[in-house]
């Protein structure tokens, strides 16, 4: 409800999500949560809307993206976010979707959820495209004051991502610092070296901001303060190119030649878009939580919704649960 | 002498700078500092140069790019960047300038010449493109394990930096954070708000990864890990971007469509060129210290002695110790 086309977007890409082609016949049912009302008016301009799949929960309250996270979660229990995830922990749902407040749907889902057995902090994974396909940063936000071993943890955590959502068997990870040889960066970066080292993952040493683009390693680990930094200057990007490229613009040649640039650019920054691949799941957590961008439309709606299904099916948090059962280097 | 064309694009670099026409008549001479014979050599292949401003001094040692800093310039005293430093230090120079190892000039300049009085941590200031021209962002790799009262000196020295070198009049500053309000972020960020909030500086609050490239804020503060991140995922920008337009090259047309967008794209990535700006100053030490890119062609070289001239005339450290007597809140 708290998105910035609330519910229009959200109601038309759940009712695509049931719709689409390609997933099959009756993959999903879909709960909507929100005010139930809007809801029904939104649903009633999608006549192909399958009714039988779907149910409307009200819930008359909204956090709005300007609210504090932690009072909104403990004090709006009647929100769509609470009464959502509340949904899912009480096993009436098998995953929770969700454009809105980016930090109450993670402080929501931590508190109501709970966190995975041995996971001191969950992270939000997300993709960078790269010259051999893409990247994939932890954490890039959902943690300020990170330890060593919470960058552990964001490795274990992103690499069974990467081989379950992504197909990437054993994922190379490599580890964000300023420098490439051991022993570079601050006390964290140093510490959080030596257990990766030590680990049974696919650890190929420190990478530098450089390598994310270059592919050096497929995942990616950092802490989330410099994670939300680079996500958002990557994001940034286009948006700047596209503007330098206008500002060139003066008589018809060079506007035309900017058209052809333009044209040959759309395909590269298609990858860098979140409306493609959707929202990304809040790893760590004991439940399926996808975290979407508060402009997200219909598609990225549809897309998180498909990022949810398959988060469930391929129980990426039991491969999680095994992998900490068999590896546990010493905390710090 | 340890750079990847040494020292033939370095002398080729300060043979132009002297004789830049733009420069006026004999605004600096130069003095060059490393194994004199083979700097003889190069020197004879330029028969423009003027003998009677150029100074050879002989520095047999060369500390190479994969040496560890501390220890080169503890134990390689006829280094040419030891020997360079001293030189400067004991008056026998105005300003220092390398492209070899950094963290050996770092080191190196902190070590020979001191820290201005006030000044606990200098800084490296580099320069982002941006929508309205460009943005300063410090630190970007001087510091780990930053301190919020560092941050608070990286943001007055670059402050007068931008005013002094790019004629940026009470530049904005912002601090690089996960988010706009107050209050957001780590706990370093948190204080440092509370400094910088205090302060005579034009503090314009958080900025986000995105307000680089936006230009939201003149100069930007950080720490030097996330700095160190950022420059080097956005010098990797370009390149990716041409690889990524290169792979979508089929067939003689879409060629012919990305030779156009190339060309349009150029422009752009120039702002971008560390060749085209030279190097950046080590802020916060007794004296002029620049810091180049180890592939620095001729070009930049040359426009280092530039920045190293200009620093020296216009007087920066005076400034910056001004405004420390000025201004001083409480370390922290």
């Amino acid at each position: 409800m708290g998105t910035d086309n609330a519910p229009a977007e959200d109601v038309r890409g759940a009712v695509e999500a049931l719709n689409d082609p390609a997933r099959g016949a009756n993959p999903f049912d879909l709960i909507l949560v929100g005010r139930a009302q809007e809801i029904e008016r939104e649903l009633g301009r999608h006549s192909g809307a399958d009714r039988s799949r779907i149910t409307v929960v009200d819930a008359p309250d909204v956090i709005g993206m300007g609210d504090e996270p932690a009072q909104a979660v403990r004090t709006r229990r009647e929100s769509s976010i609470v009464k959502g995830i509340t949904l899912h922990a009480d096993g009436g749902a098998d995953a929770f979707v969700s454009a809105g407040n980016t930090g109450a749907v993670m402080t929501a889902s931590t508190l109501i959820l709970g966190r995975i057995k041995g996971i001191a902090r969950p992270t939000i994974a997300s993709q960078f495209p790269s010259a051999n396909g893409f990247c994939i940063v932890a954490d890039v936000g959902a943690n300020v004051d990170t330890k060593p071993r919470n960058l552990y943890e964001f490795a274990l955590m992103t690499s069974i991502y990467a081989e379950q959502i992504f197909g990437l068997a054993n994922p190379s990870v490599g580890l964000l610092n300023v420098g490439e040889e051991e022993g570079k960066g601050d006390d964290r970066a140093v510490q959080a070296y030596d257990m990766l080292k030590r680990s049974r993952l696919n650890f190929v040493g420190n990478v530098e901001g450089r390598d994310i683009l270059k592919g050096t390693a497929r995942v990616v680990i950092c802490d989330g303060f410099t994670g939300n930094i680079v996500l958002k200057f990557a994001e940034s990007v286009p948006g700047f190119l596209r503007s330098k490229l206008s500002a060139q613009a003066s008589g018809f040649m060079t506007r035309l030649r900017l058209g052809v640039a333009r044209g040959v650019l759309r395909n590269v920054f298609r990858e860098m878009d979140y409306q493609e691949y959707g929202g990304v799941p809040l790893l760590g957590v004991n439940g399926v939580s996808i975290i979407g961008h508060g402009g997200s439309t219909a598609k990225a709606v549809k897309n998180m919704i498909f990022k949810a299904d398959e988060m469930v099916r391929k129980g990426v948090n039991l491969k999680i649960m095994e992998m900490l059962a068999g590896e546990e280097p010493e905390a710090s």
